[in-house]
This record gives structure tokens, C-alpha cells and sequence, in this order.
């Protein structure tokens, strides 16, 4: 997460912004000030769709962001293509992270509406470098078997709203 | 996550399995399984590349997860194309979830090595379904800024470890 003023942006947004059609870059948006160079960052990717730089609350040593520098608020806006390009860059990020800190694992965290806790309403994957016993609470949830009746009911509502290739 | 030998498998398993080359399925592994149709799960979409389905374990109602079919363990080495893939239909899976649960959120993770959590050594991505206050403790990570001078220092070893495209 950026500057103070983006939690303030982040928590205003409610909505999960289906159909809200961004055409280039959003003025208000922390993350597209970012992109455009008006607040500064500690990069570390600076590609043709994507930009990677630090977060600089870190929740883990080198935890860093990557974003589209198209806006879109989360995985329900953002164009195929962008996503791929995200996802790449998670992946080399990622690798550059295991290398460069001598990290044990990493955590890809990528978080959709305020429920979420998505503070900065333009989408952005979380790389948060691991350490064995770091402690980091982020992945470590009880595991309770479910009731596979509802599992497979919820499982049935799900499909329909897939839509077919 | 799938039935406990998962788990035992996941513990057992070491590094990050950089050079690990594996063509076609891994017989040991249980989400291969899944995949062959030897184990069975509750599919949520089944496509070329990329197989979905409920977790059993379910952190939150509807948590689901996203898994290459052709077995890579983690995002150090999947390609590139099957990770497109992979995040294609996360998109698509998530947007289902939001739609057919009325959830007002979803979190998005993907653990890589056994300390960042993972428990079964296929590379997969974890769809959780949220909602206002459900308390999942997955992405509220205390909020606290870092050196400047350390996050520049890492930005710049983690740089020189990633290759230019």
C-alpha cells in the first residue's frame, strides 16, 4: 500500500465495479499517479502494460505490487490481456524475490472489494516474500471440512454462472 | 485443499522445486490425480489447461481452487502460458462466485513453498469468497511503514535478479 491518502480512496469505494468502463487512466487513482510518475515509488518492473514496486508498508521484507497500468478496480474489470501480462510479471517478480532475498516461499495475494480488505481500488497482486516460522497471518486459516451437500449445491450455482468459451 | 494424504504429501515436500522438470502428470501427486479422474472432486469448470473445483476444506462458502492441469508445483515453474491460463479462469471463477453467491468480495491467494503455507505441491490458486466483517483472517495484515533505505536496498537486488524481456 501507498501514501495515507490512498486507505482514505480505498474505503470510500464501495461496489465491485462491474460496468464501470474506464477509458485510459483514472485521475483520482492513487496506483494510475503512480503509473503516470506524479507520486514517486521504489520500482522494481517497468513494463509496456505493467508496473512492480514496493509496498512500502511492508507485510514481509520485499513485499512489493504489481499492477496493470490500465486501471481497472479488480479482477472483474481488468482486460485478458492485462491479466496475463500481471501474471507474468508475478511470476518473474517472484522469482527475482526467492533469488535476490533468499526468501523460503512466497505469498501471491490479490484482493477484490473492501470485504476483501482491497485498499486501492485499482487492482494490484500482493508478492509478500516468506520466511519458515515468519508467522505472517496470511495463509494459515483453520482447515474444517465442509458439508459436502452445500459444497456441491453451491458448487451447481457457481457452473451456471460460467458462461461457456 | 483435498482429503489428508494432501497434506502429508504437501509437508513432506522441500524446496521450491526450481529445475524440477516435469513432463506430463506427477503419479504421486493428489491434485493429478483430481485431474486424471482417479480422485474425485466437485468440478466447477473444466477446461484445455485448467480444471476447477471446490476445496472441501472451505475457509469461507464457495472457497474453490484453480489448478493447471499439466502438474507444475509452484509459480517458479509453471509456463507461461499455462499461468495465463490458470488466471483466465480465476477471473472467470471469481466473477461466477460474486454473481451466484452474492458475495461482496473475494480474495484471491496462492501460496508457494510449505512457508508460505502450501500444503499440496501442485501449483494452485485459492478463490475465497468474502463478505462485510466475516473475519477471515487472510488479508488484514497489521499496517506498519517500512525503512525507506532497506526497501530501496531490496528493490535493488531484487532488480538485478530479474532478466530483461
Amino acid at each position: 500500500m501507498l501514501p495515507p491518502e490512498a486507505r482514505l480512496l480505498g474505503s470510500a469505494a464501495g461496489g465491485y465495479g462491474f460496468g464501470v468502463a474506464e477509458k485510459g487512466n483514472n485521475m483520482e487513482c492513487v496506483f494510475c499517479k503512480i503509473v503516470d510518475g506524479e507520486i514517486p515509488a521504489v520500482k522494481v518492473l517497468d513494463e509496456e502494460l505493467v508496473l512492480a514496486f514496493m509496498d512500502i508498508n511492508p507485510a514481509s521484507r520485499g513485499h512489493m505490487l504489481v499492477i496493470p497500468k490500465r486501471h481497472a478496480e479488480n479482477i472483474f474489470e481488468i482486460s485478458e490481456n492485462d491479466l496475463a501480462a500481471v501474471a507474468r510479471a508475478v511470476k518473474r517478480c517472484s522469482k527475482a524475490a526467492m533469488e535476490a532475498l533468499k526468501a523460503d516461499g512466497i505469498t501471491v495475494l490479490q484482493l477484490n472489494g473492501t470485504a476483501s480488505d482491497q485498499l486501492v481500488p485499482h487492482l494490484h497482486v500482493h508478492i509478500m516474500p516468506r520466511w519458515e516460522n515468519d508467522g505472517l497471518a496470511v495463509s494459515n486459516w483453520e482447515m474444517k471440512p465442509g458439508n459436502m451437500e452445500e459444497i456441491q449445491d453451491i458448487a451447481r450455482k457457481v457452473r451456471e454462472h460460467i458462461p461457456s468459451v
